[in-house]
């Protein structure tokens, strides 16, 4: 029997790939939504970068907004004209709107985290739930934004910053009570790892990072993937809510895989060995101590054999020993889910 | 901030060694239960087969109960004298006490599922929320006890009796939703895993198995593990459960490690290649095809690599792929966290 009723709001802070994939998705997942979990939605806002803001809380035309933004055209603008900013943007909207969700996903500076931090406090403070696929914000100011949740009995959820949609953050608090995690350790950034798969079909890392560019998978900037940057935002994140560590992406020792050669990664081949950019994390005296680096692995470590965009993150815990979570394909329906089940551990807050 | 204080009342049906591991954990973790869960809990009765019953509505005597037991001596009785058997003493203390929580852990037949269909139907008649380590009832018997849970507004959870302490059954209930599962595919009996293992370092099956046996690992009547019978409850439990299916043990087409020779597990490692133990269930025009057989597989797959006890289960889902969940650690107190965790998720389920 499905629940009463429930109507959701949303608002979208960014409009980019995974925020459309987001759009459709609900689409796609009315029936289960509403049959299993009786919610129902609106999107009522949508702000883009650069072509536009829309807003009306009476839902506005997502089919349109989606045709447009595809055409590369401004949205179609909403009942209300769109204010001079995001910031400004969302508190309008929490003020015309309780009970608002915002589902940020704007572009990712991961050397301070913004703009996504400011989106944030501004839609908790401004009495909303939060969903966000960007790392950001919990690689970098996670205590602070969990705190201002957690006072004004918000939501601040994150399921799609790490591993896309293998529910990592849900799976640790809705499912290991009184489970304490004394170390984090995987491999976390898809471009990296299929990079490394090519190079041992004897691809050069520069030939295997341009095709990944020019498919549109990996980030324009390689810094951001070959760096080891978008990994240490991952462990930071990771460190800060399951270690209790307050660590940025910049205290994460890091080592990206510019260094590695064809050579290096044969000669691993020789020994049953592979090379794969790990990144871990563990208590410390008091603290965390993390780190990104390239490792030279046995074939009996589950990280070496990873092949290709395939992600696997192991937690070591104190009374279950060590459990492996692998998610053997990834992608954009994989965040834009991520984002769909956070929505849902919203709604089942709200009913109780 | 901990949660207001809630108090459970705890009936043990088997006082075994997952019993007893669960009983001294609820001491271990008493701290975080409390602060983290608001949680404090009694124990107000226990049943063994052979060694009588105790009850009293304020608590029996836990520590005494424990050290009669482990010396062989029958339990030191309780405020109330025992009933006649195991399903009477369940009728009597849920009508003593509103709001038990049974957690039961007998013996099973794992050809009938019994007692434990018995004892958990009564529990539920008797309006108490219900625990099990024991996949008897969910193999045999799922639709109909979960179907009488949800008519009276109780839980049947059964954390523990698939791969131990990981959490795969609150996993796709509490962190997947809209997610359809299609198919189930595992290593899901850690004795047939280790033994397999073992040959492949040139031990015999036989001397693999007598060893497991003496150390106490292995089940006394060997066919559960080799001939595949536990697997087959399993994957019968997985398919009632994730597939919709409505199959028992008898249902699966199975087929053990007995056949398995030094020789043939010697071809396949010639050829970068393991046997495993493999379990598998798939949605099939309508309803669910399970089968439990050795399958030599390629270095590639993620079940190839599973060495000694290790476990692991990929969940094909229609959404994110294929996911795989991995025990690399398992045992007793793995499988008492799994009941500790379903009291946990019992008492969220109260507070709302």
């Amino acid at each position: 029997m499905a629940p009463a009723s429930l109507e959701l709001r949303i608002l979208l802070v960014g409009f980019g790939n995974v925020a459309r994939r987001f759009a459709r998705l609900l689409g796609e997942r009315e029936a289960e939504l509403r049959g299993r979990e009786g919610l129902v939605y609106q999107i009522v806002g949508i702000s883009t970068g650069h072509h536009g803001y829309t807003f009306s809380a009476w839902g506005v035309d997502v089919a349109s907004a989606l045709s447009a933004r595809e055409a590369g055209q401004p949205l179609p603008s909403g009942t209300k004209s769109a204010a001079g900013n995001s910031v400004e943007f969302i508190r309008r909207a929490c003020a015309e709107c309780r009970d608002l969700i915002v589902v940020e996903t704007t572009p990712l500076d991961v050397r301070s985290g913004q703009p996504a931090i400011d989106h944030i406090r501004t839609a908790l403070e401004g009495g909303a739930d939060v969903v966000t696929a960007n790392k950001g914000p919990v690689a970098f100011a996670y205590r602070e934004l969990q705190a201002l949740a957690d006072g004004r009995g918000r939501s601040f959820l994150f399921e799609g910053t790490v591993m896309d949609g293998i529910p990592i953050f849900n799976l640790v608090r809705e499912t290991l009570p009184a489970v304490r995690i004394n170390a984090v350790r995987g491999v976390v950034n898809s471009t990296t790892n299929h990079i490394l798969t090519e190079m041992e079909r004897g691809k050069t890392l520069d030939v295997a990072l341009r095709e990944m560019q020019q498919a549109g998978i990996a980030e324009a900037d390689s810094s951001l993937d070959v760096e080891g940057w978008d990994a240490a935002a991952k462990i930071a994140a990771l460190s800060n809510v399951f270690l209790d560590g307050q660590l940025t992406p910049h205290d994460v020792e890091r080592q990206g895989i510019t260094g590695i050669t064809n050579d290096d990664v044969e000669r691993a081949k020789d020994k049953d060995q592979r090379i794969r950019l790990v990144a871990e994390a563990e208590r410390h005296g008091g603290g965390v101590v993390a780190r990104v680096q390239p490792q030279t692995l046995g074939l009996d470590s589950p990280l070496a054999r990873l092949v290709s965009m395939q992600n696997a993150l192991i937690l070591s815990t104190d009374l279950l020993g060590d459990i492996a979570i692998t998610q053997l394909d990834g992608g954009l329906t994989q965040t834009a889910y991520a984002l769909l089940s956070d929505l849902v551990r919203i709604a089942r807050r709200r009913r109780r």
